[in-house]
């Protein structure tokens, strides 16, 4: 059943092409059709275009098919070609010409626009815990291995003194910027299209802002133009929240990676966290992280398709963006177990100590014995010299570590300050 | 002149390889590289490495360059490899010793670190005031357009009645989306990494929160390898705040360069703000607005750039970051120009009567002779079908433009609630 | 079962991480595993790794799964990680030891590898063939139409006549284009990898040469590393062959969606290949190339998720190239979807009579005016200021449509040329 | 002076932003304008548009303009928008009418078109020389060092033995994928687009055959639609082929970087190609090898940009177009000098002596060992057993490294099949 059959047979092929995976993709979101629904009715009655009983017998029904939908019985059958046609036929079936009364007003575009607003906005709260949960993960390994020292790197050159307490610390505090952007995705989302009808609105007096209110939304998204514009912007926007996320959890996963190499041996992992090979029997290899970078480099491609998608097309809704719901709904859904797993492996691991008098990080601490001439009086510029003379000549002996007390370093990380700016982040 | 010259000539060819375009690029960051130069030089005094009267001769002497910069003659000159080497080799020709200890517990990253992050934090206010300047325009061109019908469009097939003021303002209302990023990218840039050193911090205890005070950030990026890893991701934050407008305003222009068609004909532009063509003596094309969407399409490309230079790079600075400068500031300077072009080329736009009986547009009206069954106590699906027998058999007949007045529709825009909303998120 | 199974059981929550959607994929290749195994065994035979017999069993055994591969029998049962686990597996439950043999001499990589490798190889040549079909059916509509002029635009703007012939074999002729990069595609992939083992080969005396032979590949991979590099870059280049389509037919896709357009009325096509609206019952939408569009559109979206997956990562086999395969094959599957729709539905395009005198189309005749001029003798500089003075004071005249003779012009499409051309870059 | 003067001044602001850096952009195509121009002249004489000696006139007038190019002189001069107008302009100032004449049948979109296609032509021939450079000077590596052994790493763990000979060569065979590519891309671009004027042909009965063989294009672009479209794709076809190139140098750099590491420690360089720190007196940084990876990252972003800017957009010229030039000629200049530098540097490489004997390296020959099993004729998966039991309970015991034999292995490189290889596909 299509909701604009006219009679005409639409060849099955061309059928099945523009239908697409829409059944499998629309269960995600069938929960928010039916909210959307239950208070497009609602208002529908306030305004006097059904009468309250009507209003009544079409929540009672909705009502029922949420039920439904927590339960996991809610099916989207073979000839629907999505979960609005279904609903709406399923509202006609048990309600009769009351159920032919719930699209009024209203066009399917603008039912998938409020209820991927809604989708999207609960998803980001439930990303919001999951980058929570990391960071709280990151900030006591961080306290735990805040004495255990690395080797720091610049151009992956031995540079100078690191430690596990900065490393762990330095991808939280990284979360943070990532919050922000998310937050502002939020916003982004949290505006109410409904009401838009196909893109230019209704001549019904419609009330608006009662929708706004009972859907929770912050605000509007008045112009009904920019409502459907909101397309693929929202996609864009959410996908590009989840790719800054996923941005700093390749990165982080790269240096896992790299810290498990034997070369660098400063990290491993318990055996259940790591995989052998078809070949070589010795192997335990981070496969886990590994393909949390895959998966998270997979998410930063995500918004061009987006972009792909909408760009250059003149407004008024097309046909194309039925297409951004797929991997907008999957990128959301994807972050989601890459911060479980991620969270649930990084708490595993476990912490080597590296004896940073190996030969190789023999001038880890050249930048201290500058400072040290530079405390004795010698300008830094001239205290730079005298030791890279040292090096050069072969006669550079390296001290002991020296305290690195300022805020943020080594012996003074600020986990406390970095905990205050999430908390302030997130609230 | 290469802070790091240890005596041994780099290969001519190499040399020009590596330096690159650094000067022509560093000349807009020259600014904040002097006025983070001062705030180091201040707090390095606070802790007693510098004394007083050092500290005040390289604060004056920086002030006389902040004079050359400002005057236009401030210059680096082919044997400097950027303005980080220029300014201390000028601080040390002038203050010899003294100038020599302006190095003191940073690095050359933190310095451009620090200088990027002032950048960006300028441009974006910049960034924010052009959005405002074109969000009233817009606005304006919306209340005196408002009684102008247009014919709506979906699938590029006519739909419903539209109108000038529903289409200006619909622009208007998305830039207040861009905004919400905008200012999430602002804050992620608003905070001081002075005191990262190479990216490991410094042994020297030096006072990161006065100079996080005197440079005015809101907040510190506290933990140091932090500090360093926001390389990639700032420029990342930054070009993406831009290409959010940027993909709006390229929208707008496809609108705006198909409205000129001759087959659509909805608004024109004075000679001024079009071109002719070399062959074809009657052309007036709109090359402003194709130019601005296609200025709009490289700005949306750039981000990919900035992932595409860190995605896997393990932590801690590699010189290819040096690389992410160039086009970063090229976004922000080239989305200050396509506003101003754009305001100033939209405000001029002439409106044109849309004669809606025009035959290609008969079928404008039928969700409103439906609206008027629906009234009447039709069932919503029951109207639909009537309307759509008789647009098959050719009997169908427009009636007049019915009001359309709920919030955010043709006959009620909402602007005072648009303006508040834009005034809220500006804030 | 895992082939790297060493009694240590792996959280169960991180299997299904790691294994991710594998087996669904692997369908795809299997028929290609099994074909490669088949060569491998034989191999293995020849140089004694296997005795004749071992080497006939397996061979037996491996035709039998590719029966049920061919009839759709062949599943991947929910306990193998993916389709290399369960063929070794059940070569080892139907043969014992000998199956336990199938293995030497190669790894999993290598057998993904050249499963890809043969897999694309296939698959590039029925794309050359979607594309050669469709390359006909729009040589035939440049044929039937060519006598049916059209406005030509540039800048949207009117400009110059154009027919419908030109219009249709524009899109065949780029069609070769594509065909040159998708002939070097293949090149790319008909490269023998196996025998690479793990990515640094085999202390074995195995013959590749046997297997490239046997396997119909054009060449080998020699290198072993570089054999393992080319994951990600196969991946990479048939996706952006694919890409390469996908953007021709992205554009045809546009304009034809334009010229449906009531504004533009060039072509429409019939009910069966457009769909209606939920709310506007005289909508007849064409759907169908929006759809058509937005998939050409992701699928230029993909390489960029291939290059993000690889980038920056050094050599050797990482587990994230696991990920790859999944939207690789999606690219191929989905443009032979893409070619098939496309061909069906624009053979059966309506070409309507477009009235150049209407108002909006009298300059198009504006260069053959000048034209007329030049062949009187006068410069063309001069010619083109006469007609645009007449154009701008009003007094111009269209006259007739003049004979466009060159070749490749509107009387003289070079149909013959284009399809000679096609036949050398198939061939 | 513009070609489309008509009188009316154009607001100084707009004509800035319209001309955009064109002059600076057009100086690389002069070249290819004046030889287009030169075939023009000839062709308009042959069909009797001009004079023979017109033609004449307007050939010698052309050479002195090449004859400037070729020294250095040629200069557009700030009141030219393009390259174009400045030539023509030349012409009408040094022979009156007869200049004014040059543009007869065809148009400045024309001009750009089969100016860029020269140049693209002659470009990707210089690339294939610089590829062949540095294929030869890998090659010549790879048998220099073929005996040095090195660790294969997979995942980043020690694995198998490799070599330097092994990882010098793969390189070097990857090089010639790009080249299949690049040759396509070759075969894009070379075909003749000229005349197809605006974009829909002339009514003069231009002979495009003969500026096809006088300006050596292998075919004709015949379709003058097809021709205009060919923008964007051309652009788009060589960024690829580019990138194509700097994605495997771009994966080279990486381990080059990382094998310069401290950590591994297999190779450096002379003094003169690492680059020091401002604060680490010891540091010898990499710095050439990661600007030639970050160059060659920005490199792959290109295309992508070229994709944006034409998405979308329906046929016919846009002025979008202008600004495809600037990066794409970028891409092709940065290339040739990222050749160049990478052959220079790799070739001064420096290979260190990896002790093999390291505890870190123990089990890279537990596949040989498994090898010495399945020799004696244990099935190769219970081989992998007993090994890896062996490596579990810490009795496993490294023997020698074994011969790798087969093709492509570590001790038959097969250098002289890759050199047949590369040699056919540069033919």
């Amino acid at each position: 059943m299509k909701l604009w059959e006219k009679g005409i047979p639409t060849d099955q092929k061309i059928e099945a092409f523009t239908v697409g995976n829409d059944r499998e993709i629309d269960i995600h979101i069938a929960k928010y059709d039916l909210l959307a629904s239950k208070a497009h009715a609602a208002m529908l009655a306030s305004v006097g275009l059904l009468t309250k009983e009507e209003s009544e017998q079409l929540n009672k029904q909705l009502d029922l098919m949420l039920k439904q939908e927590q339960e996991g019985t809610f099916v989207i059958e073979a000839d629907f070609e999505d979960v609005h046609s279904k609903i709406e036929s399923d509202l006609v079936k048990a309600l009769g010409d009351t159920g032919k009364k719930i699209h009024t007003a209203r066009s399917r575009n603008d039912q998938v626009l409020v209820a991927l607003n809604l989708y999207f906005k609960a998803e980001l709260s439930q990303i919001t815990e999951g980058v929570e949960k990391l960071f709280d993960t990151l900030l006591k390994l961080a306290e735990t291995h805040k004495n255990t020292l690395l080797p720091g790197y610049t151009h992956l050159q031995v540079a100078m003194p690191s430690s596990f307490g900065l490393w762990f610390s330095a991808y939280a505090e990284l979360l943070i910027d990532d919050l922000y952007l998310l937050k502002a995705a939020q916003k982004v989302v949290d505006q109410n299209p409904l009401g838009s009808a196909a893109g230019y609105g209704s001549s019904f007096t419609i009330d608006r802002e009662m929708t706004t209110k009972q859907l929770q939304f912050a605000d509007l998204k008045y112009n009904v133009i920019a409502a459907q514009l909101s397309r693929g912007k929202s996609e864009r926007t959410v996908t590009q929240a989840v790719a800054n996320i996923a941005n700093t959890l390749s990165r982080f996963a790269m240096d896992i990676c790299l810290y498990c190499s034997q070369n660098f041996g400063f990290i491993k992992f318990p055996d259940a966290l790591t995989t052998g090979s078809s070949i070589m029997p010795h192997k335990k290899n981070p496969d886990v992280f590994e393909l949390l970078r895959g998966k998270c480099n997979q998410l930063q491609a995500i918004p061009q398709e987006m972009i792909m998608i909408t760009n250059n097309l003149p407004s008024g809704y097309h046909r194309d963006y039925q297409l951004l719901k797929e991997n907008a709904i999957k990128s959301v859904e994807d972050l989601k177990v890459v911060l479980d797993i991620f969270e649930f492996s990084i708490a595993q691991v476990k912490v080597k100590d590296v004896n940073l008098d190996d030969e190789k990080y023999q001038y880890l601490f050249t930048v201290d014995a500058i400072n040290d001439l530079v405390t004795a009086g010698i300008p830094f510029r001239e205290a730079y010299k005298q030791i890279g003379e040292q090096v050069e000549n072969g006669s550079f002996k390296a001290g002991n570590t020296k305290e690195h007390s300022h805020l943020g370093s080594i012996h003074n990380l600020g986990l406390d300050k970095i905990q205050a700016k999430f908390d302030k982040a997130v609230s």
